[in-house]
C-alpha cells in the first residue's frame, strides 16, 4: 500500500498503475477516522476495481462557522492500519495547503437537492462537498466512486452532479452500516457520552417502526411518517430533532402529508437529523415503491 | 473528418483515436458561424495534437434573457466546410437536447474574476460558460483546449476553473485575430450595418493609440489610460460605452486611477466593450509588464 501526499505523484502512480494493472480504478472519498462502514466501501471497491484509491481530507470547505472541523477527529496512524487491512492500494492523505494552494474561486453547486434536509441546517455545506469531490474526480479519475447511503442526501447530490456535469464515474452507492444495536456508523459518535449513545438508539428505533408500519399498513401517508417519526424520536428526553421528513429519493421532491408513499410512484426516503447534547447525529432509510433501486 | 452529434457516440470516437492515432486530443470549443478567428484556433490544434476536436454548440445557458441566443448566427453547413480545411477530425455538433437532457441543478461558477467587465454587464453569462466547458472538458477529456483571447476575461475564467477544480487539460490562449483594417473578428460582426462596422474601428484604434502612448511615456496610469481610450471611443458618435477599463492579467484586480501601470509588477489588459446600434462588441490588448506571458 502507497501512501502519497501530493497531488503530482498520485497522478504518476494511478498513471502507472492504468497501464500495469488491470481492472478499473476505484476512490473511496473520506475524512478518515475510519469505522466499519468506510470498511465496507473499501471491501465493495476492492470487489469492483484493481485499484483501490482512498482518500483521507478533512475538507475545510465543507464545514460552516461554528461547525466541528478544528475538532473532528483524526487517526492517521490507526487508519493507515485499517486501510492496510482492507486491501488498499493507495491511501491519498494531502495537506490542505495540496487541495486548495491559494483560496478556491471557483465553486461546483447543485441547486434544490440541496435547498433542504443537511442543506438547510447546513448551508454552503453541500458545496464544499461537490466541490471537493469534483476536484478528487478530476485528480483520481476513478471509474467508481464509493458512497454510503448514511449520506444519502450526499449521494444524491453527487448522482446529480455527475450526470449534469457528464462526468465519467459511477457512484456505487453502499447501505449504512449499524452497531449491532442500530446505531449508524458515524466518525462523530466518538463524540456521545454513555447517556447521549444510548438515547441515540431512537434514530434506528424510530426508522423501523415506520418502515414496519408503512409495510403492514398501519402507517400509510407522508404526514403519519413524519408523526410517528417525531413522536419515537422525542421519547428520548435529549433528542432535538432538526427534521425528521419523509421525501421522493433520489430526487427528494417533497411530499404532501395527505399523501400516500405507496402511491407516490416513487422511492422514498425517511430522513433524520437529531441532536444530542452537542453532536449532531443523521441516519435514514429507504421504503422501496419500486423495484431494482441501486441505492439499496 | 467525422461529424458526430451525440456525446456516446463521442466518446467512443476518441475512446478508438486515443489508442490507434499517436499524440494529444486538442478541443476547440465554438458557437459555430466560424471565421478566421476559429480557423486559427484549429489551426494551432492541428500543430499541437494528433486528434481535433472542434465544438459546436450555441449553448443557452450562457445567453441572458432579451440577448441573442435564438437570432446568434448558425451556419452548420459552411462551418462544416470550414473545419474540414482547417484539417479537423471531429466536429462535435450537438442539439441543445443531447447536453441539457434534463434542466441542469449543477452549476460550476467561479467568483471575483467574473464580478466585472463582462461579468458585469451580463450576468450569469460566465457561470453558463464554465458549466458547459466544464461538461465538454469532462466529455473530451482533452489534453489541451484552445481559446482565442478575444475573450481575455473567459481564458482568465476558464484557467481559474481549470486550477481550482484540477482540471488536466492545459488552455492554449490564441492572439485575436484581426480584419486588415483592425477590426477584431467575430461572428457578431454580421450584425453590423455598414456605419456602425465603420465606426467599430474605433475599438482596435483606441487600444493602439493607448498602447503606443505607454510605450513612449506620454501615458502612464490607469486613470490616463481610461480617460484616453474614452475620449478616442467617444470620437465615434455611434459608439455607446458600456465599460473602457484596464486590469491587472489574468488576475483581473482592479488599479488605481494613479498608479503607473508599468510599476504594478502585472502585466495588465485594456478592455473594450462598446455598442454600435443592438450589437456590443468587444476587444482588448494586453500591456506586458512582465517577461514571457503565455497569453500574447
Amino acid at each position: 500500500m502507497k501512501v502519497i501526499r501530493t497531488i503530482e505523484e498520485l497522478r504518476a502512480e494511478i498513471g502507472h498503475r492504468r497501464s500495469t494493472v488491470s481492472g478499473p480504478v476505484g476512490l473511496v472519498p473520506t475524512m478518515g477516522f475510519l469505522h466499519e462502514g468506510h470498511g465496507s466501501l473499501m471491501q465493495r471497491a476492492r470487489e469492483m476495481t484493481g485499484t483501490v484509491v482512498l482518500s483521507i481530507f478533512v475538507n475545510p470547505i465543507q464545514f460552516g462557522p461554528g461547525e466541528d472541523f478544528e475538532t473532528y477527529p483524526r487517526d492517521e496512524k490507526r487508519d493507515l492500519a485499517v486501510a492496510e487491512s482492507k486491501g488498499v492500494d493507495i491511501v491519498f492523505i494531502p495537506e490542505v495547503q495540496e487541495m486548495y494552494p491559494q483560496p478556491i474561486k471557483t465553486k461546483v453547486a447543485v441547486s434544490e437537492l440541496t435547498s433542504l434536509l443537511c442543506g438547510a441546517s447546513r448551508p454552503g455545506h453541500f458545496d464544499g462537498v461537490t466541490t471537493v469531490v469534483n476536484k478528487l474526480f478530476n485528480i483520481v479519475k476513478p471509474d467508481f466512486a464509493f458512497f454510503g447511503m448514511k449520506d444519502a442526501q450526499q449521494v444524491a447530490v453527487l448522482e446529480q452532479m455527475v450526470r449534469d456535469l457528464n462526468m465519467d464515474v459511477t457512484i456505487v452507492p453502499c447501505p449504512i452500516v449499524r452497531e449491532e444495536d442500530g446505531l449508524a456508523l458515524s466518525s462523530r459518535n466518538v463524540y456521545l457520552n454513555a447517556e447521549e449513545r444510548e438515547q441515540a438508539l431512537v434514530l434506528s428505533r424510530s426508522l423501523n417502526v415506520a418502515l414496519e408500519q408503512l409495510e403492514n399498513g398501519v402507517t400509510a401517508t407522508a404526514g403519519e411518517v413524519r408523526r410517528l417519526l417525531t413522536e419515537v424520536i422525542s421519547g428520548a428526553p435529549m433528542a432535538k430533532i432538526d427534521y425528521a421528513e419523509v421525501l421522493t429519493f433520489p430526487e427528494l421532491m417533497p411530499i404532501d402529508n395527505e399523501a400516500r408513499l405507496a402511491e407516490t410512484g416513487n422511492d422514498c426516503i425517511l430522513a433524520l437529523a437529531v441532536r444530542f447534547g452537542k453532536t449532531r447525529l443523521i441516519d435514514n432509510a429507504l421504503f422501496q415503491t419500486k423495484e431494482g433501486n441501486p441505492h439499496v
